[in-house]
Order: C-alpha cells, then sequence, then structure tokens
C-alpha cells in the first residue's frame, strides 16, 4: 500500500497555520467542498462548501441546521476532506455516530473531526453576520492535520464520485421543493454514478434514492 | 508549502507494479478520468478514461484518433493523474507542446508522460480487439510514478473542477453532433463553474468556449 504523506513541519502531522498552508490543504479560490464538524457537547457533521473569494476565506451556514447552531454559540468548525461519496450522502440525510469522530485539542478546547476525513482543517469563526435564512462567518484557519491511514489511494477524477456530489446537492433542493426537475437531474446522475462509479458511488446513490422514496 | 509524497519503495518515485499498487495510483472500480499519452515518435495527449470492471482493466479508443493510431502501432500508454482542469480542455482540443512532455525509460523505450501530471502508470495493452467505432484493450500495469512537484495541495472535491470535465464530455458530443442538448448543458456547467471554480476553472470554460464558437 503506498500512501501519502506530506512534509510535515510541526507536531507530527498536525499544523499550525500561515496562509500558504491553506492553499496547500487544498482550500483555494471558489468553492471546496467539505464535511463540516461541530458541536463540542454533541458532535454533528455536514456537508458545507468553504468559500475563498477576492482572499477572504468564510461559510454561509443556513439557519436552523444543527452546524448554524453550533457555530452561533461556540464559533469553532472544522472542515474535513473527504474522497467517501456514501458519507456525504450519509451526513447530509442522517446523523453519524459519535463513534465517527476523533477529538483534536484545538485553544483549550476537544473539537470533532471525522475519523474518515483525509485531512481536517479548525477554524475560528469571526465577524459573524445573520442575513434573512443563513449565517455568514469569516475563517480563521487555526489548526489542521492530516490522517495517513486515509490516504489508501489518490483521488484520480471520477464522474461518478462528481455526480454524487451533483445529485445530493440536487436532492436537498428537491426535499425543500419537490420540484419535479430535480428529480430529473438526480436521475441523469443516478446514471452517470452507475456508469462512471465504483462500488460506493452505488451505495452512495443507492442510500440517496431511499431517503427520497424512489 | 507542504508536498504529498507516497511511501516509495523502488528507485525513489518509481515503481514496478503489483495488483495493490494500482488500486493505490487511484485507478479503482469504475471509470477513472486520466489524460492518456502515448507516442514514441510524436508525442500525444487526450483526455480518456481508464475502466475497471470485474477486475478486468481496459480503455476503449475511438478509431481515427492519435490516440487510438499510437496505441494500435505501438501497443503502450500512459495514464497521467491531472488536476489541472484548463489541461483536459486543452488536451481534448489542440495538440499539446512537445515541451509539455517528459519521458520515462520503460520496456527499453522512452515513453512520453505529462510533465503537469501529479502521477503516471504506463500501461502495456494487450488482447486489442476492434469494433466498428473503437479499439478495446486490455491494460497491463508496467511502471509509475509521482511528480512531487506537481502535489501544490491536496485535490479537495471542486464542483466547479467536475463541471469543466462535465462541460468537455459534452462539448464533444455537440461537436460530433450539433444537437442543441448538449449546448444547454454545457451552459448549465459553465455557471457552475463560474458559481464554485476559481481561476483556472474559468480559463479553461472560458477557452472550450472559444473552442466552440460561443
Amino acid at each position: 500500500m503506498i500512501e501519502f504523506l506530506p512534509k510535515c513541519r510541526k507536531n507530527g502531522n498536525e499544523f499550525e497555520f500561515s496562509k500558504d498552508d491553506l492553499s496547500s490543504f487544498g482550500i483555494r479560490e471558489g468553492i471546496s467542498e467539505t464535511i463540516i464538524s461541530t458541536g463540542l457537547e454533541s458532535p454533528n457533521a455536514a456537508p458545507i462548501g468553504i468559500i475563498v473569494k477576492n482572499e477572504r476565506i468564510f461559510v454561509r451556514l443556513f439557519k436552523g441546521t444543527h452546524t448554524w447552531e453550533n457555530v452561533s454559540k461556540e464559533k469553532y468548525l472544522a472542515a474535513n476532506v473527504v474522497y467517501d461519496p456514501l458519507l456525504f450522502v450519509r451526513s447530509t440525510f442522517f446523523d453519524l455516530e459519535p463513534s465517527e469522530f476523533d477529538y483534536v485539542p484545538v485553544h483549550g478546547l476537544n473539537f470533532p473531526i471525522l475519523k474518515l476525513a483525509s485531512a481536517w482543517i479548525v477554524f475560528e469563526c469571526a465577524d459573524l453576520k445573520n442575513t434573512d435564512h443563513a449565517l455568514v462567518a469569516d475563517l480563521i484557519p487555526v489548526k489542521a492535520g492530516f490522517n495517513e491511514a486515509n490516504w489508501k489511494s489518490l483521488p484520480v477524477p471520477n464522474r461518478g464520485f462528481n455526480a454524487v456530489l451533483e445529485a445530493t446537492v440536487h436532492a436537498t433542493r428537491y426535499q425543500l421543493t419537490g420540484e419535479e426537475k430535480y428529480l430529473e437531474l438526480i436521475r441523469h446522475y443516478e446514471s452517470l454514478a452507475s456508469k462512471c462509479g465504483g462500488e460506493n458511488e452505488k451505495k452512495a446513490m443507492k442510500l440517496l434514492y431511499e431517503v427520497l422514496g424512489l
């Protein structure tokens, strides 16, 4: 087995941050699709994009979600870099098990990250602003790490994996609106996941179909 | 800068193959989207999926393409793992410059790989079968390597990058058929690349629009 290791600079596989490090962790201009973990008391995870625009790093959290609640209260979140399509679908529609989280010490707290993450970055949330439906928070990177055990293979682009991400986005919109156009998109991506994906993509789409009652 | 390095086992960053290694290089069940380089005399590159199905590794090459011509004659190809969206679009519609290739010694040959590849695998092509429109060849991995210099950042999932891949697929279909439905899909993905991608995704979509005269 080949494993992918960073050239570590501090404390084994954990880092204190400079701006260069952040782009090395793959958080770059545009929206990076990560699974965000929060909640010091009761850990929670949900797929959310980290937005980088004009050198500003921020996140938009919908009101009423667990992530929104935890960030409003605790002002920290962890972005987990995940290549498992099933975990994207599971964390969108279900609560993960407490046993799926690890804890890392950050600013005197024990912060939850995902055991299945290939890498993770803990951010402090600053300058919180409420809009009608969402909370926008600037993100200050505090600490990050790699999980060697999860670097089992190179994440080669796979249209099936990408299709699961798209289907998941459209599934949440379908649940909100019931609009038929989202079902058509989901069916399109199911066929792509089936054609181009592996076992995990197929499992992920099967679960998504179950959730939607298709 | 953090770099991702494999735990190398032989000859620095180059490997002889076992089946385990192949999955470590990210070539797994389903279709892995790589850029394939071929041509001992005049190097060529084009995005083509490596298919793994029921433990068989193979590729389908359309007749009349440079890749098809080179593989028919020389019976080798290299799968390059690339995270640069612009290179996907450029190698789909244009010839790359000779200066964009490196050469690695394989079975007494000097085989072309892409300088921008994060990793590459040279395959021998066996059991070539012609269908009406394509050549199907089984792939036997021979040698692979990593390019440390290209591991500038973790490839975190990005819907903008994924959208460029989808738009490129639909652009080739549009060129073949002229069907309006492909243009609609391309416009959908352009908007996604613009919303979720970074500079490279935007440059890639701009070039794709130029190619199609949009």
